[in-house]
């Protein structure tokens, strides 16, 4: 396995494989790799001929008030993970060889960047278009892959990926969790251990509201308050929000009609976490 | 020749020849081509393998009050053209094509996008830098060919190819003129015949501040007083601007150093005119 640190050699690397007929399976990642990941990785590896990760801690994706200075690096552990998933390419730049002096391009999606993640970190989607942008253009992947936690992330990328019609299929893969349902993140390793106990109501949130709609519930408004008040049972847990929502335009939903994504996000002490659920209102028989 | 209307089309034809080895050369227009398209396309011929020529009038780089409308279009004669210089294909997509119901991702250049055009034309260069990118990453050239014509545009296209990593070498191609100087462009139709003979004032202004230089004058505002002075003897001209630039960053120049760009805009009649002279000043032996 290699570890390519320039823009100019992976894009090297994509052409020479493309020239061959080989086709490109990319996981673009902050590293910090966790199962979730990993999962991704082997369903590159199950579909394409080759298989590139990046890590890339993108600096435009965090506000001056967020944790990057502190974000999880852990290169030699997130390479070994890798070779042994049978990665053939890390592509690890360094911030400079991602935003030489001088660049200040940007790429905007703003309709489905505004509400919920977008409304609590103000310029977080315009980091993760630009850079995502960048690394697909250079990679230039068959198939790439990205995790349902992050479903809004998920979703704007597939829209700058139809828009800018840059290359490749987007493929959203289903979240990984903890046995008692917290999902993966390489953000769970700042809860202490009493918070990490109490992360789990956000994921049992999601399945109250999901499980009201199997039941026959459709009015978005009363699954909200479920799932409100399903983490408010935990006192360790503050909501930032809680939405029945649109699966592709994320835009609230007053009444479910057939599907619908559960996006939430709680605090607990000083951590975000992020969850979602997709669910499909089926009519009763 | 081939004419392609789809964006699959296009994409599945350049990935088609990259998997054979052979080079693309690209030249974007808007169409009513003319012979300073020839000269782009003639330079791609010769350069590269296959040529493929776009021809779009893209409506996201036009304000409401501007020229869409009336802009010349004329498919025929410019795929008479492209057959005559060897194009292999025309690219010629539909505005539903290019702008699917519900696309909105847009690419920006800011600091670069700010002045000059961008001050007159407030959403211009956000409408080029998308398509542009989308162009580029659809056709996946070697090389592509813009016009000197518009300067501005060439160092936007230049600052989102590099800061994106879109493929691609950008060649800037010298400006074709009338025999009396005009630069040629196709809003040139849109001149009455005495607007026609005034219009090269332009260039003689242009000309008179490369002249100053070459005799030593090295203040910005010296020489920028001189090409106003030119075009005020013209009394179908009205200034827009005319301005004495750094060539990549077009911040003013106080002094000149060394490398400069004379950059032009004046009104006649409804029509506005764009030129602009590199000059680099000698040190005097």
């Amino acid at each position: 396995m290699n570890t390519i640190r320039s823009t100019k050699a992976i894009a090297a690397w994509s052409r020479s494989l493309h020239r061959e007929g080989v086709t490109i399976g990319f996981v673009p990642t902050m590293g910090a790799l966790h199962d979730g990941h990993r999962s991704l990785i082997r369903a590159a590896r199950l579909a394409c001929d080759a298989v590139a990760v990046s890590i890339f801690v993108n600096p435009t994706q965090f506000a001056p008030t967020e944790d990057l200075s502190k974000y999880p690096r852990q290169l030699r552990h997130d390479q070994a993970l890798c070779r042994r998933e049978g990665v053939d390419v890390v592509f690890a730049p360094t911030v400079k060889a991602m935003y030489p002096e001088g660049a200040h391009t940007t790429v905007t999606v703003p309709a489905l960047a505004r509400r919920w993640e977008g409304e609590a970190r103000p310029h977080h989607f315009q980091g993760v278009a630009t850079v995502v942008t960048k690394l697909l253009s250079l990679v230039q992947p068959d198939i790439a892959w990205f995790g349902q936690k992050d479903y809004q992330q998920a979703m704007v990328v597939r829209q700058l990926v139809a828009d800018l019609n840059l290359p490749g299929r987007i493929v959203v893969h289903p979240t990984v969790r903890e046995a008692d349902g917290l999902a993966l993140s390489s953000r769970n390793v700042y809860l202490t251990q009493q918070e990490r106990q109490a992360a789990p109501v956000l994921y049992r949130a999601l399945q109250a509201g999901a499980s009201a709609i199997r039941t026959g519930e459709r009015r978005g408004a009363a699954i909200q308050r479920l799932m409100i008040r399903t983490v408010a049972r935990e006192p360790l847990a503050r909501v930032d929000y809680l939405a029945v929502c649109h699966p592709t335009t994320l835009e609230p939903l007053a009444t479910i009609e057939r599907h619908a994504v559960l996006l939430g996000v709680i605090r607990i002490g000083t951590v975000r976490l992020l969850d979602n659920l997709l669910v499909t209102a089926r009519h009763r028989s």
